[in-house]
């Protein structure tokens, strides 16, 4: 139904951003609790909690970060920078402090963007400890000498790195996993947009039958995604299928990075989607910078993960700073990356084999009237996608292959493959015939995973 | 002799397609015999008769189709539409009818080109009984309502299909299939000329020694192929080149579309002949709609079988149309296409693989008389191609092999390995070992075969 | 030192090939001797001499040439050619002889270049016993008719084939091939710039560690190649890795021609090098006309030779005349020539592969001091190099595999990896792992080598 008025969809998915903005989110605390739950309203989720300096893989779980306020005052007292404001002018993770110091002091700890003097940067200090504040170069500017007061009133104590998961049962146990980080804080499209995403697919996908398994993962970025592997070797062994969702509500085109192998079937039903949508994309090869592909693409796991995003990360001036804002995203925009989203998963859902069973010559259509009736002219696109499907359908051509060998849209395969299957000239192959080979990755298996620990 | 003499050689070709223009052929009946007939008389043709009601694959031999006459008269008795001028003015295998209706009952059973209004289309309806009438846009415009006779004197009875072949048997049983269809009425590209092409070809091969053995099928197209298909299975077997021939008489440039496989010898001979020709061509991938390449090619036979033609089917307006007649189709481009299939033969038939007796370092061809005697200058194109083929005559090289890494025309790669062969330096290998790959196709087996009968 | 200051070592290298230009070389003789001389006097040399007569594969040991003078006089005379002018005048090889005659009987021994009438063509006769005079098309021009006295003092008799090797042990007894023809009387790009060039690089690489041994050959072109190919066997079962030096003085951009393998580790060191160098170049393909890698290149041998030059042979009009002089090579062309060389060198000493030991995610770098400590911006170049070390060392990736895929600079990756190793998060993979697969010629064994003979 909201397929059919993407605007209205689109508006769902972008005041669900709006509502998560003002909170402050970092890669451990309440803001990542707060944002879970508000996930956690729209679909089942399960929460982990994960103790200050547990062991995850070759990283220790860091303390938990909290922040009530924070500001700068000057000599009169005004709050020359004020936390409430905006969440971004604390750098992230920042240790307590309560001190006056000269502006000469305290300059070394404020950070801006000198190219956008207007706007805030977004900086973080998780693995060493520091305090600062970002504002915008034009308030640096207006800072006088003098002697200012300085506050971050924040706790970084042994407390639990949290992040949520919601498990869809499939027919199979074969997974496809959905990833987002949700540690930024006031940021829009990285990473808002993300979460609104990946959160309406998965509403959308608890209604319906599914052959896999899926699993969306709502997770610090890099430390929740190493917690996650690490915690959960059976269910990485079962990863079929995956991507990261992040930056989908700009303007920009889509880019789709692909899996470090390159050409698993995630990668090609991502660039088959992109190639018959009706606008222009980027395939970016698979490079080891970016988001949390960089983990679930490390040599030792090497899964078959891509990453769907429209501006590229470090690209656009708006990247980690204040204006990446509520203004920078779309509902529009955020409506079509689901629905791209949607198409990839009905693309893996239905990527079957089917054998023809009657492989020597064509089978005759026309008397089980699936051809046209009078010959001489060139036969119609429904009728050239059931000879590709009849040529093809030897077992070794899954319905994906089909279509990029035909340059036919996959759902045009699909129905003619079904059409021929209920007319009894196809037979569908069993699903475990396909999977076989490339996603049965030598590299991920338990006893590898419990060497390194 | 001929050869030399292009204009000559393209005359009789031509010639012959005027010969058979008049003939109302259709996929069963006595124009296929009286087409076989003429053939017959300029190559030996062994003509084969298959009942109606014989199941072939998934198919069933139809009723046998003959006509007589065939008119819609107006009220004045004027035949206003007019079998006696056009074959094509029939819908053809239309059942038999004589009947006086009104314009409006008769209207839905006649055919037009709209965008071209003195052109009759060519219309068939093989496998649902109906009847129609092909007429000019213009005729159709002029017909007055009223009363019309409309009369089909023809009869669909049980009978036979009948089909032809010429079987040049060589030093191997291993086949090279030239097909062709034959099932058109008075359309001279599609596909007299094709006709016209191999029959030419059958009767210059005749005169040679071949290493292969040659089949030059002329059958109905699609039921014809099928029938040939399924009641030949050992011969199928034995196929290890083939092309169709169609649509070779008009002014446009050479298309070759290639096998289902898409990489096999006889695609790679027809892309190096292309190459080297002095005209502009185009390369089509395999695509299951076109002419029994579709039947060639289908997933259990998976034969290595490409089709050239010139201009492609369906996407020029003569197509299927009263204007693709005797002034569509050129002499000189009929001689043109003959030459090209003649090149291809050259190629595959002196496509041998050779080894180096010499393997270490280069010989002395000087004191052979194959190096120039004076050192400064760059080598000949004849020493070139000499160095091309010892250089790669290691066993896994063809000379088909050779002269594509090297760019050399085949024929100067063959030469010179003839000449370095008769002075010592090379050695033929055994035929089998250069077939033994990828020409045993593990799909076409008689037990398969069987199976689906 | 000297590589920052190109300068001077060009000079270096052009002094040496000035010193070698008046030498008359050819494939046998004193020439040949005292320019191996002029070379020792700078690198290690071992000499070898082979008697006439002696077989090498299919060739045989030509006589030893030598020659004193040469002249041609005019009835008053005059030496209207003259040897002591340029040892270009006589054709190499020339066999003596001593006599008068008119200009009608001399004009057939006479060989010039009539698109260029100041140059004077160099010509050869090694196999076929003939003598001539090269000279310009205006010298030609100004003869008058009339008696000429024309002498060549030569002499063609038993004697020896010389040729010098500088071998440079390193760790590994696998070789890397360095080969340059030393035949060519006075052609500075073609061959003297080669034989400086190689013979720096000896130098240079004399005074380095060294994981490959490394054979510098000097020899005659053709006849030089085979015979230390066919005296060498198990030698040349050891190269890894060779390339031909020649033609790298002049203006031309750098070419490089593959070996007949064309996509051995040495093709894509020079393919990476030259991608990364600041100028244009070209990539050719191997074909087998050239120099020596046409031996090297045999397909009993098959060795992963290329060739490096730039200007290709045969392309530019100078090639092979008196215009190929000092002054079309350049010292800086030089001193960029062997730093190219060096390059290659490099990095196949450094092309190890290495094995991530923390392949589960990526390992935390901060703790190490590896990355940087706030988040929130793009990383550096430094880190993302680290990045795609760790990423891709899993074993199947050498540091060239890295650096391809990665597109960054090959000594960049190697710093990386080094700095990762050093910190304990990859281990050098043992040598030979890398080595085994590509490198390990079935072709090269010594029974077959001594089938032939």
């Amino acid at each position: 139904m909201e397929d059919k008025n993407p605007e209205a969809l689109g508006q769902k998915l972008y005041d669900f951003a709006a509502e998560l903005y003002p909170i402050c989110r970092s890669i451990t605390g309440n803001g990542v609790r707060e944002t879970l739950a508000r996930i956690a309203e729209r679909i089942p989720l399960q929460i982990s909690e994960v103790p200050t300096g547990a062991t995850v893989f070759d990283w220790t779980i860091p303390k938990e970060w909290n922040i009530r306020d924070a500001y700068i005052k000057d000599a009169e007292g005004r709050r020359v920078v004020d936390f409430q404001r905006s969440n971004l002018h604390v750098m992230n993770y920042s240790v307590p402090i309560r001190r006056k110091m000269p502006l000469a002091e305290l300059r070394p700890h404020l950070f801006t963007v000198p190219e956008h003097p207007n706007w805030i940067p977004y900086r973080t200090s998780y693995y060493k400890e520091n305090w600062g504040f970002c504002l915008s170069h034009n308030e640096l500017a207006r800072l006088q000498d003098g002697e200012y007061e300085v506050c971050i009133d924040s706790t970084l104590e042994d407390g639990q790195l949290t992040y949520g998961e919601c498990y869809l049962r499939g027919q199979s146990e074969e997974e496809v996993l959905i990833s987002c980080h949700i540690c930024h804080p006031s940021l829009a499209n990285d990473n808002l947009s993300g979460i609104a995403v990946a959160t309406a697919l998965a509403a959308q996908l608890s209604g319906q039958s599914r052959f896999y398994s899926y699993r969306f993962l709502f997770i610090p970025g890099t430390i929740g995604a190493i917690t996650w592997l690490a915690r959960n070797s059976s269910a990485v062994m079962r990863v079929r299928h995956g991507l990261v969702l992040t930056g989908l509500g700009d303007r920009g085109e889509f880019h789709y990075k692909k899996s470090r192998r390159g050409d698993t079937e995630i990668d090609r039903v991502m660039a088959h989607v992109l190639r018959h949508s009706s606008e222009t994309y980027g395939m970016l090869d698979f490079s080891p910078y970016g988001y949390d592909e960089r983990q679930y693409c490390s040599p030792g796991l090497n899964l078959p993960v891509g990453c769907l995003m429209r501006s590229v990360w470090g690209t656009f001036p708006e990247y980690h700073t204040s204006a990446d804002n509520l203004d920078f995203i779309y509902p529009i925009q955020l409506a079509k990356s689901l629905r791209l989203c949607a198409e990839a998963v009905e693309v893996l859902e239905g990527n079957l084999r089917y054998r023809n069973l009657y492989p020597f010559c064509e089978p005759q259509l026309g008397k089980r009237d699936l051809y046209r009736s009078m010959g001489g002219e060139n036969p119609s696109y429904e009728i050239n996608a059931r000879l590709w499907v009849l040529n093809l359908s030897d077992g070794s051509y899954s319905l994906l292959d089909i279509a990029e060998r035909s340059g036919i849209l996959f759902s045009e395969i699909q129905s003619a493959a079904e059409l021929l299957a209920s007319s009894g000239l196809l037979q569908p192959l069993p699903r475990d015939a396909s999977l076989s080979e490339e996603n049965r990755s030598d590299e991920v298996t338990l006893p590898k995973l419990a060497v390194n620990q």
